[in-house]
């Protein structure tokens, strides 16, 4: 009986679980805090949501800091609400209102939705994962989607590595650009035009859409399409809502043609073998260092090599023979 | 005998460090290249250079897309060769003119300095770094260091968890601002501002920089700084030279601080145990799936895990006890 859980800790998983799954938001909260914090008990609980999980259509929304990506999530997650849908949105921009986290930046404005019962809405910090921001934020997707969410909308920064990582969770990504704000086409990272599956040209009453436009065509004219998918262009005013449900057309129409053509399964695979093998890589360390390896060890391996009296590429060979020998 | 390298291996080994610490150039890009690469000899060599390095000072530069970075990278370099430093460039800008990363952007300037023999520029790619890019970048610097330069610059644009993990391994960080470029103060990450040991507002000429230095002076002035350094704000015009011996003085004040006040010793032990343990995660890894796992297993996990037939986190229990009881 020794390794056994005790009943009781199983009986409040299963509740906690179907707490979850019924909606309840406190109990989505926690569990999203749980496996944000990198706590045991996270693990338990995301083995039984999985199965409760795979219902939810993953949406990126990612561009530029004052793109405007908060305001189309919210214009988004609107016109999916009307629809019937249950929507999840997640922010892992450190600049968006709702994880305030510019340093004097404008603060939630989404009232109107906070306070829609068929709408969860959280944001995470960007650093601080153990595992990486993307691994967590699959997992948050995992909750979401267990928890009857129909649509999981992401919204990233399109810069650096993570957050074309936090792009990759998603079935579909959109990709929003503004006229005039030096985010031209020609200046814009490879790695990040490759990931849109939709492009919304947003506020779009400004001067230089057309152009904006003309030069996106232009690039895509000349871009491989490996999924054979050529990504459509949309313009919207999104603080109006102009454009908004031509978004959501264009949306569904990747959608259709993802599933007949096998993108949206090699997408996913894509994304679970990620997933599998950054999994397998946090738990070995954790189970090497966290099992293996005291502090006061760790502390005296970096003086050894701050020191230069030993390199770093044959300690670490040392501590893995130890590791796996005992 | 089975284990043991032939003795031409180790020859050729310790002819190829003699040659990277006499500063050949095709040595070193050759090691560069072998590390990048993920070549088992790479940490062979490795282990051979690091015993030659640990005399650099490592300059971090970072900034938004079109701050200068470049070109005061390219101009501090010119100033650093006056005083007789052998001086190394690390460019991790995917949008630099040295990686030529931007889609139509501008393409190598740095004509004058590429001919010096007393510089070595390298740019590294942004992605396909098997241990992550900083750790890539840190071995980088270690052959650098090795190969004799007194100053190492690392240029990287000041956006994403990958890139502000580079400027740590800098032993001094600077941080561009441009008036007028949207980046306003209240814009910027509050985790990219703290990086900063010296802020320099580059375009000095341009409208609005004595705005950005007041916004600066009054951010700087509630901001806590627990290393007891408050950081300096440099005026330069990159382009014309402008101000760049007041930013070698400035980076010279910031070492004799840190060496005084222990700031230097403990950034680099703090580097040193995130190089160290990163570099535990992924050999560790390595271990377990390059020698333990066929790609074959792999795939089969995947489907599972796609087709909601096996959850992710037993299947990586599962991994793991399998690898560790083999």
């Amino acid at each position: 009986m020794k390794s056994a859980k005790r009943p009781s800790d199983l009986d409040g998983l299963s509740d906690w679980t179907a707490r979850v799954c019924a909606g309840d938001r406190r109990a989505i909260g926690r569990a999203i805090s749980t496996v944000e914090n990198g706590e045991p008990v996270g693990n338990a609980l995301l083995k039984l949501l999985f199965a409760k999980a795979g219902g939810a259509e993953v949406i990126g929304v990612t561009g530029s800091p004052g793109a405007g990506k908060s305001t189309l999530v919210e214009k988004l997650a609107v016109e999916y609400r009307r629809a019937g849908a249950h929507v999840g949105i997640i922010a892992v921009d450190p600049s968006s209102p709702f994880s305030g986290g510019a340093v004097l930046g404008d603060r939630v404005r989404m009232q109107g939705l906070a306070t829609d019962e068929g709408v969860y809405i959280r944001s995470m910090a960007t650093r601080g994962h153990l595992g990486g921001l993307a691994s967590a934020a699959h997992d948050v997707v995992t909750i979401l989607d267990a928890a009857g969410c129909n649509v999981v909308l992401i919204e990233t920064v399109g810069v650096g590595q993570d957050e074309v990582e936090v792009a990759r969770l998603a079935d579909v990504t959109l990709l929003l650009l503004v006229p005039g704000m030096g985010d031209d086409v020609q200046t814009f990272k490879a790695g990040v035009m490759e990931i849109a599956d939709v492009f919304v040209i947003n506020k779009a009453d400004r001067p230089g859409a057309d152009r904006v436009e003309q030069e996106l065509s232009a690039m895509l004219s000349i871009t491989p399409q490996p999924d054979g998918w050529l990504p459509p262009i949309v313009k919207t005013v999104a603080t109006t809502g102009l454009g908004i449900s031509s978004v959501r057309e264009a949306l569904g129409q990747f959608r259709q043609f993802g599933e007949k053509e096998g993108v949206t399964r090699r997408r996913r695979e894509a994304k679970w073998r990620a997933r599998l093998l950054s999994l397998l890589r946090q738990r070995l360390f954790e189970k090497v260092v966290t099992e293996g390896l005291s502090e006061a060890a760790v502390d005296e391996y970096v003086e050894e090599v701050v020191e230069r009296r030993r390199d770093p590429y044959s300690l670490v060979e040392e501590m893995i023979e130890k590791a796996v020998n005992s």
